[in-house]
């Protein structure tokens, strides 16, 4: 069993994504200590969400300029499990946990050139309203896509 | 009760914190979609972070140039609860929740001028050396600050 | 004479600021070589330019919603005179040198606690239409503004 | 004749690259304007120069743990020519322009996938000493790298 919450199994777990997204780590993005600042792996887990969302089809149409529902983060949570340091290759793997109403809950998992993991972590982006700040339920073929992406990740 | 796991009663919760650091939302952390991008907040967590430690008296050992034992981040999770824009002002409080031996769990709220709680988030600090990559155990005084700064919550 | 190119003389230079705005290096704004990053003061720039800004009166304008004239940045250049450090307080001197119909030539200097400079720098900012890309000349009243303070500037 | 200082002809200067490295615009590099942030551009410059040194094959002794001599940025500019946006394609080119006994001059440009320049910029890297912060010369064999480099641009 796993100490992080939303794991039960890690192995199991790391093996059940099916999209990934590479990064190599900048030298501003390490600090004094010599390693990866704790503040980035967020930003690749955004840039690792969006080309997932990309692959989807969808992103596009959230940057688009009069459209009024945009992904928020409701929350986000990473645990540390390796130091990361300065021109390492990093694997981003991202997958759909949990498909709700206006909401999905998302995976994220970071792997090392030599396949070990070294982050891993969650959270729930919302679909909301710029001018209300209120729930958007995702469209219909937004959600099928979400779903189908995930039932291929149950058949793997 | 909370939807948020690392809290039980939220106005509780919110009125248990004694350190308070303040910030100003800059331009370059907002993005497109018009309010302050989700990566940022764990920048605030860590400058509030260390300002609480400095207060305690025991970063400027972690940033001494030939020292062994520095503290690492080993997970973080923030919950947004309010949308934050450019020029915003904000509280981070931040206080100790729990002190083990080689670590210690910090649980952070940032607060809005009017009051309203905007983010809260938490996460473990553990203390490791530079070399060996080993968790090291707090000095008998560094512990003892922290859990007299804890005990002067709970009386409060 | 100054090896800057848009100094004459660093003494005289450095005497006809009138504005001023605090930093605290962050932590994570350093790198693995142990000092501040060098994309930073650029951020640095930018926050003590808006509150340039904002002590004459006409930020609040440029980022209301419906706005479409919106200040660019043009240009921008730094001098690193001296490796600044986590925790260093920095005043962020800023003054505009050259008022032009669309534009104006802003300068920068950033001073440890002994006085000391540590970067120079300039840049020039432009008013433009966010819809067409075009120059949009200042209204008469922040021309007016920027003016008087920079003729305070040359009385001092 | 060209209105930045650093280019005499901007045609024949734009042909004078040989090195160059992909960057993809993140979301978390935009601002509030819907554009990016005039501060990240410094970021992309110092990850192609980066790259630009790994393939001459001499930052690897740079982050080594022990090694005193550190490459450090003296000045940095930027000219920004048009817009970018999120998710847009950009080649950063890199090349040495003038070689000093211990610095170099850089110099960059940032096409976007239509082949059309969005960003000049240039800056001096100086080898200094970690302990003295006193410059280091070049070693023979680094100095005439970047010769035999920048040679080979001449004669293209």
């Amino acid at each position: 069993m796993s100490r992080i919450s939303y794991i039960t199994n890690l192995e199991e777990w790391a093996s059940s994504f099916l999209f990934q997204h590479q990064i190599t780590v900048r030298f501003s993005e390490t600090d004094m200590f010599g390693h990866l600042n704790n503040t980035v792996p967020f930003t690749y887990f955004e840039e690792a969400r969006i080309e997932y969302f990309k692959s989807l089809g969808f992103m596009q149409e959230w940057v688009a300029a009069d459209v009024d529902a945009i992904p928020v983060v409701a929350d986000l949570q990473c645990d540390f499990l390796k130091q990361i340091f300065f021109n390492d290759k990093l694997s981003i793997h991202v997958k759909a946990e949990k498909i709700g109403n206006s909401s999905v809950d998302i995976h994220y998992m970071a792997t090392k050139q030599d396949g070990s993991v070294c982050l891993t972590g969650r959270g729930t982006i919302v679909q909301i309203s710029k001018s209300t700040g209120k729930p958007i339920q995702w469209a219909a073929d937004a959600k099928n896509l979400m779903e189908k992406n995930k039932m291929l990740l149950e058949k793997k």
